[in-house]
């Protein structure tokens, strides 16, 4: 006999098993978080709506994961230290008993990969979609989270990780060649860089990561520094692709989202500190550009006929 | 001529305007709080699906307002002070250039009356739907939130306002006649009893908002702290409709959700009290019921030959 379950079995069953003390087993209106004065508290929203950010017939548990790393993406970001999260969950009804087993275990493994936990949340039917939206909250030590703002003339910029590659992914998801392979898994499940963002907090000048291609991204950094950034293409850390030629992979590293590789810029006296940590974390860390005074442009190409373009995904 | 916007204008036009200092004009990955060692941070997320909460035609004010107000209404049922929220709002482009702007002033005005503001968020289209979830920020006084499960023997139960009001208005909604403006009202902007939680924060053992119905909710007191309630329904403080039959409103007041007032235990000697807080701050507190060690059941009706019903909304 199957049993009917209403969103408080589903809540009791699959989602009080993932969550912290500040939780008080979901028993109350809201999460009762202690406050430490020494710390700051971030707090970052992103949602996944599903035909948009994900297809829908993804397993369950990745599309759970991918929820949370998108949110991690935003704690390593900041250099924060991510603590623990809350999750607003909408699904259609005749999908509920079919997904949030899998869902929910695809958070508690993620939970377990990066030691954060579940404080609460909301879980409604919806009429058509799936839409997951997480609220995740870092710490960082008092005024040392990494901002947008704080570039300075003369900074590098590094990007770490390959850039490109979920784009591609993605633009391949149907394609049987094995080559597309990574590329696929990071556009299905992205590392959040959260150890590096940590790593950076007294490196890093201003950091974001790359959500929505490297020149929206880095357009972010410059606009909120007011300063220009001259980006090397010809250092721009690419991945191979026999199959794929050249322009298309500039592309997807230029324009193409979800790579959620960290975007930073810091003193050219950071450099051997940087290989280093890169070594030791193996992580790739590339320079590939530097920040100038503002004339009239945000984003410049060094010794290339190509001029960036404004060709980034946009939602509306 | 028309400009198109995209989700970077409009958060620049309509919703940095609504920030205070921790959103950093939004300029970050997140938002930035400074904790206080001597307050604890309370913080709930509420949803509303379009088509499920809302039907999706009512001016954008009000829908904004409703989500703002369901999310204050939880924070007072913790007595605590509301003080910052985020929003995730999910929405079909072509719908975007009209909703947004509305929906914003609405959340202005609400700020206002409510003493709030916005620290960021997430906005994104959908393929066919409106989805908003907000997570509301509130604080008290270290360990001085009310739970759902401290209710103790003897305790009173009590609860706000007028109950039912709220399902009358949903199930009447395409009603001309006048008698039902004000439940319509209430279905469409709640008031959340955000004073009313808080002066309650020395006096109610055991707190909840009137969310899901009467009955449901006030299981959840009964069921997490372990006790029975006898609800004398004679008592209830029900609304004068004569074009409606009595059982459509008991069953409204008893299973209707949407009510947002509040209902809590407390010793009975606080029962004078009650009184003058009740016309110092103009709303009616009605006590409806008593706490009983646990026998079985977790509601019983006093003197009645009505038995209580699992017939509240669920989801799923």
């Amino acid at each position: 006999m199957k049993i009917k379950m209403n969103e408080f079995d589903y809540i009791d069953k699959y989602f009080k098993p993932l969550t912290n003390k500040f939780a008080s087993d979901l028993k109350n209106d809201a999460a009762i978080i202690n406050q430490k004065s020494s710390f700051d508290l971030i707090i970052s929203t992103d949602t996944l709506c599903e035909g948009i950010h994900f297809f829908g017939h993804e397993d369950p548990a990745d599309i759970a994961k991918k929820s949370l790393r998108v949110n991690l993406s935003d704690m390593a970001a900041m250099g924060a230290n991510p603590i623990f999260y809350n999750l607003a969950l909408s699904i259609p009804k005749i999908r509920a008993s079919q997904f949030i087993p899998k869902f929910a275990k695809g958070l508690k493994d993620d939970q377990e990969t990066f030691g954060i936990k579940l404080i609460g949340g909301d879980l409604t039917s919806s009429l058509k979609h799936i839409n997951i939206t997480i609220t995740i909250f870092g710490e960082t030590s008092k005024s040392k989270s990494i901002p947008r703002d704080g570039a300075k003339t003369g900074d590098c910029l590094y990007v770490s990780g390959i850039l490109g590659l979920s784009k591609i992914g993605l633009n391949n998801f149907n394609s049987k060649y094995e080559c597309f392979q990574e590329a696929k898994l990071k556009y299905l499940l992205p590392q959040p860089r959260v150890d590096l963002g940590i790593s950076l907090k007294n490196i890093a000048n201003s950091m974001i990561d790359i959500s929505d291609g490297l020149i929206q991204d880095a357009t972010h950094l410059a606009k909120n520094s007011n300063l220009s950034i001259e980006i090397d293409i010809d250092k721009l850390p690419l991945p191979n692709f026999t199959t794929l030629n050249k322009s298309t992979i500039l592309n997807s590293a230029l324009y193409g989202g979800d790579d959620y590789e960290l975007l930073f810029s810091c003193n050219p006296f950071h450099e051997i500190y940087l290989k280093k940590l890169s070594s030791k974390i193996n992580i790739k860390l590339t320079k590939i550009g530097i920040f100038n005074k503002y004339e009239g442009k945000y984003i410049k190409f060094k010794n290339s006929q190509l001029e960036p373009k404004n060709k980034s995904y946009l939602h509306f």
